[in-house]
């Protein structure tokens, strides 16, 4: 099902300028059981976002009864919502009073392998770079031409994931997902300053850590200080936590903190499941 | 009139491409009684667009008879041109069969006053900076968010260009336009190498300063080498040519070139629509 401002619709139009320019935002959302899993953190990242990109926020009661309202009767799905500076005439100006297009879909859960999460995945590097620019720096936006041409460049299906360098060879995050490494019992992270998406995932580790003892580190690092790590993994908002194996032939030992943490997020699930029904 | 690969349509659906993620490319072109205006070297940039994204070329005869079909009994308009990766289901990887979607629009020609091509416009330069990303740069795609970002930086009816610098400082084009200065006879443009569109006016400009005995030197420059220029024009396929005759309160002398330039432009226009004729 796709609501589009509040009406069941498959299309858009033409002069809406998500479709012009990518002049948006999206998030993506797992659904268990009819229930968005960490709403609220996704709607304050789409606030934030629209914030920053200068997009009029939704109404939270409304967006907020419209995603129940296409998640109910879903056992697990995936839930997209995509808020756009709403139709435009030609050019890059805005109109003089904008009225976002708000649509909201809902998709299979793609079906990965237990292996993934339990036994790891084999990463890739990509030869696509991430571009930087501050101001649109951390925002899921939906200019997302460079993560596509990074996962164009690889088809073999024992690769589950590219993990991708800025142009100034700073390690970022993956194509689809944010990266982590542990090295010595210190936890880190690329910090987002410049490029990259900061995906709500992201957020929640980096709340759990501490509250388990755990230091987190956010810096600026190279590919060197990523293959002689510990530890990788990998995080999205409907992955969960996926270890990394092997990143273009050197291994990491799997699922110390992995582990770990995988199952601090499922007990964070769980209790706020609890809460929802 | 709007033709949806080319069926007469206000829509398309959501789960485009160019919707989901900005994965496509735009061009611009002027008409003039009927006949769309260097339409050969705007089809030529759309198609190498489409090989640097990997995004299947558009089937010329096919896309000439649809641009000719839109723009007939038009005195004078714009023309646009999109081209996505077409359907593709969630996720940044592209479906194995990429049908493109081809998108075909007639929009009214924006009444600029004719002073602003004969004494010049003023132009604004922008905070918001465009990010380096030599994947993309040059392009003419569809993920437009730092041109947004720009252009709704000014209000004032006066000021009718921003300039955009990248964020190490240079000095990259308009937020629509592309950006010349002179110095001791001498034309200079940016490189493109990393950031920025590569514009057809802009190309054609390039043809013809050597033609006319002209140097012009693609570089890399600074505010301060802009600031202290002889003489400024900015350019693209709907304005032609202005001068700038004002940028932060520097003001520049207007039309040495930038005359000589608009004449030969029209020279070849007039050469160039006799023939279509």
């Amino acid at each position: 099902m796709i609501l589009v401002n509040g009406v069941e619709t498959n299309h858009i139009p033409v002069n809406d300028r998500g479709f012009q320019y990518g002049d948006g935002l999206f998030e993506t959302i797992e659904v268990v059981d009819g229930q968005p899993v960490f709403l609220e953190q996704h709607l304050v990242r789409l606030g934030s976002g629209c914030l920053r990109l200068n997009i009029p926020r939704p109404n939270i009661q409304q967006i907020t009864d419209e995603i129940y309202y296409v998640c109910k009767n879903s056992k697990q799905a995936v839930l997209k919502i995509i808020i756009t500076r709403g139709a435009g005439g030609r050019g890059y100006r805005q109109p003089e009073t904008v009225h976002p297009t708000r649509v909201i879909s809902l998709h299979p859960f793609p079906e990965y392998p237990n292996a993934h999460s339990e036994q790891g995945i084999v990463a890739h590097i990509c030869n696509a770079r991430l571009g930087l620019n501050p101001a649109l720096a951390g925002i899921k936006h939906l200019n997302r031409l460079e993560q596509i041409l990074a996962r164009a460049e690889w088809d073999d299906p024992t690769v589950q994931e590219g993990i991708m360098l800025d142009i100034n060879d700073h390690v970022i995050e993956g194509t689809m997902t944010n990266l982590f490494y542990v090295k010595d019992d210190i936890i880190y992270t690329a910090s987002l300053q410049s490029t990259g998406v900061a995906g709500v995932m992201r957020g929640i580790i980096a709340k759990l850590l501490p509250e388990h003892g755990c230091k987190l580190i956010e810096h600026e690092y190279g590919k060197e200080d990523l293959l002689s790590a510990d530890e990788v993994f990998v995080c999205n908002s409907i992955i969960g936590i996926w270890p990394v194996k092997q990143i273009e032939g050197v291994s990491f030992s799997v699922g110390k903190l992995s582990n770990q943490l995988q199952g601090w997020l499922a007990q964070l699930k769980e209790k706020a499941h609890s809460y929802a029904l």
